[in-house]
């Protein structure tokens, strides 16, 4: 942590003597992220005080490096004309994703105080759907026009330097801002002053369309190791920009989503301590409800399966179900976290599914055949079993792990099939559709084999 | 995909009448990605023949966007004299990931013939221990001595420009080469020329030592929104950078370790596809026979708990084995997928270890109350269990679920507080755990409720 404790103390001692200059020079000193983290210890109003003394750029500055909960809870104690000014200093994409977030009614309230021109932008981005290109990017790029030569370029990128977001990646637009090159600063600076723009731009301009989904965008901007990646509609007319660190909160973001699918949680909005018990009781009860009834399936295939075989089978087969059903959900467990975390990646297109669902049966042969060979092994030496017996559950081991290896893969390759999240097949649900195939295994081989049919 | 179907065949045909010329042409003229992209469709042997046609520089760009494994079987086709030069012209930290998972015994072989400076500088980060900032930096950054004025300073970026990783973030050191500012060159743009670079440089520079782990400086970076961070020694001396790309690298890859460990797999090194079946069996099968001997820990519970009870109760009870030793499991998984989660983005710091306990104490209530009543009634109307059945079930549940939500939870936070890795708890080994413990609970229920103690 940077040096956050160290320096929370000073802070309060200039809030209790309300050093105005004290504060703005606190705000000035340290790298805005780093405030934002000391205002972390601070109440709300505290935080505002301190944002207060500073400069409305600056202001807006350490504002956005603030968690969007904590935002939230901070603006609450921010007067309507001050938060309008907040507003309008910053990033377009960072105050859409804090508008998105707030009440409706206070947002109707607070546009008509925010200057025309933001106004606007505000609204344009607001309309585009969540989680596409147009919801994360920001209308700040720098841009040229194609005939410029590179010493007017350097002097036009120098104006338009305050209020870009980055002006390392310049894009070369045409009259109806259709994106025609791409020309990044360090090639500018390089290049002979009096060239022209158009002559050593590069042509063939990677873009993203305003409605791609954020997560392809991160995608493409990480494999590209670009800065910002330009984002255009479909007339090909530049529409905005997404920067890198926007594209690593997206990934990031991603990420958890998948973590907590996988972990059959409804993903979080805010951060584990941020979410209220009551909401995270919900994200979680309903996965569990939908999970209690997926094993009430299971108690209803034991009950009509229990009538084919004697109460001596029962006692015994009773000691191994544990133990069946778990190597069956781990198995796919497995599977279905590599095949979700390789389509998050995008590591295979739909033509390499059956690829790797050639593999996934070659593994279900080695993995079931070494678990039941250990397993039958583990019930005769520790649980005491008798031959057939220990037979029966290394039999039903081996079907079972192949049964989860090759469901664990197929569910989450089907669901991106049907156009649905694969992560969506959490590995509880797998286990738990695992579970029911599994007892409908055991009895049967038990049945055979014990019973002799 | 970028065009990448569509490029194949002229590529194809192109190599087919070796047309050098025509192919160095189709190197320059896309995005080095791009391109690597677009070899992804060839074999190594073609590839490489591609490579060869176009200049060390832009070989080396393009070689440097191709994935690792894919790089190390095109370096088994290249000769040792053009894989050196290769090797020289490659980003530093590129270049050492790639001889890193090279033969040793090749590296020393291709190290003589590298040039001295280049040698030295492999020799230098292939020193920092795997995950360190040391090894995933790059040692090309641009530096500026404090006294410059600003129109000197952007002279000296030109000359350093072509051979640096990034000129946006500028280093200002000392005679000693210690760590003294930072400037942007959006800064430097911005400034007067006659300026001194010492009295508009940041002081306050937030850097990263050389041995922080690289998830530390992935998340620093993060929360900074830099395109570069600087990397010191313990002198404070300037070794190096770690960029946005490299950086988002390693958030990527920690959150497929995380992801894989939460699903019981040993994280793969390689992509699914590219990893060997003999390997994927080895980090699947390892963390399965885990698991089996832990259900045979089960089994055991089972068989010595069964003695207390007669063969009606076992009959009907081990219909709800799967339902609620699942209820105790998937409730597990959730609070352990929510924590290793939070762990991981450092949401919470150590003394908030208490808190989290708290709140999962609570949902245990919660969700535990909840399933009971569920699975009370739904033991009675679907499963047909009687009064004193069902609420041998219902009971259980409860247990089992507050339960297995507090292991799940305590579990990952006992492993960092013993400084080992949170998602080495997962989520398949904490259901094992809550399987014991579960059916001791769910005997003893039974026996205490049924049989009236």
């Amino acid at each position: 942590m940077y040096n956050r404790l160290l320096l929370l103390p000073d802070l309060r001692e200039l809030l209790d003597v309300s050093d105005v200059a004290g504060l703005a020079e606190f705000c000035e000193a340290l790298h805005p992220a780093a405030v934002a983290e000391v205002l972390e210890g601070l109440e709300a109003a505290e935080s505002w005080q301190v944002l207060s003394s500073c400069s409305p750029v600056r202001q807006a500055e350490i504002f956005s490096f603030i968690d969007l909960p904590d935002q939230l809870e901070l603006v609450e104690t921010v007067p309507r004309e001050q938060f309008s000014r907040l507003i309008e200093e910053m990033a377009p994409d960072d105050r859409v994703d804090l508008l998105e977030r707030l009440d409706p009614e206070r947002v109707d309230n607070l546009l008509p105080m925010v200057a025309q021109a933001e106004r606007r932008d505000i609204q344009r981005l607001l309309s585009f759907p969540e989680d596409s290109a147009g919801s994360i990017m920001t209308t700040e790029y720098a841009s040229l026009p194609a005939e410029t030569t590179v010493v007017e370029a350097i002097d036009l990128l120098r104006q338009q330097a305050p209020d870009r977001e980055t002006i390392y990646y310049v894009y070369v637009i045409d009259e109806g801002r259709r994106l025609r090159g791409f020309i990044s600063l360090r090639e500018l600076i390089l290049a002979r002053p009096e060239t022209r723009v158009d002559s050593i731009m590069e042509r063939d301009v990677i873009s993203v369309r305003v409605d791609d989904d954020q997560e392809e965008v991160a995608q493409r901007l990480a494999r590209f190791d670009f800065i910002a990646i330009p984002v255009v509609d479909e007339q090909n007319q530049l529409v905005g920009i997404v920067t890198h660190d926007d594209a690593m909160d997206v990934a990031q973001e991603e990420a958890d989503e998948d973590a907590y699918r996988s972990g059959a949680v409804v993903p979080l909005e805010d951060d584990y301590l941020s979410t209220p018990l009551v909401t995270l009781a919900w994200k979680r009860g309903g996965w569990l409800i939908v999970l209690l009834f997926a094993a009430v399936l299971t108690a209803l295939a034991l009950k009509s399966l229990k009538q084919d075989l004697d109460a001596d089978a029962l006692q015994w087969m009773a000691l191994f179900i544990p133990l069946v059903l778990a190597s069956g959900g781990n198995a796919g467990s497995q599977s279905a976290t590599l095949i979700v975390r390789a389509l998050a990646i995008s590591q295979f297109g739909r033509e390499e599914s059956v690829r790797v669902l050639v593999r996934e049966l070659v593994l279900a042969g080695f993995l079931g055949g070494g678990l039941a060979i250990l397993s039958f092994l583990t019930a005769m030496w520790f649980v005491e079993a008798t031959v057939p017996q220990a037979a029966v559950v290394g039999i039903t081991v081996f079907l079972v792990v192949a049964m989860g290896t090759v469901t664990g893969a197929m569910l989450p390759l089907g669901f991106r099939r049907m156009g649905l999240d694969p992560a969506l097949m959490s590995n509880p649900l797998i286990a738990a559709v695992v579970d029911v195939v599994g007892v409908v295994i055991y009895y049967n081989v038990a049945r055979i084999v014990v019973a002799g049919g």
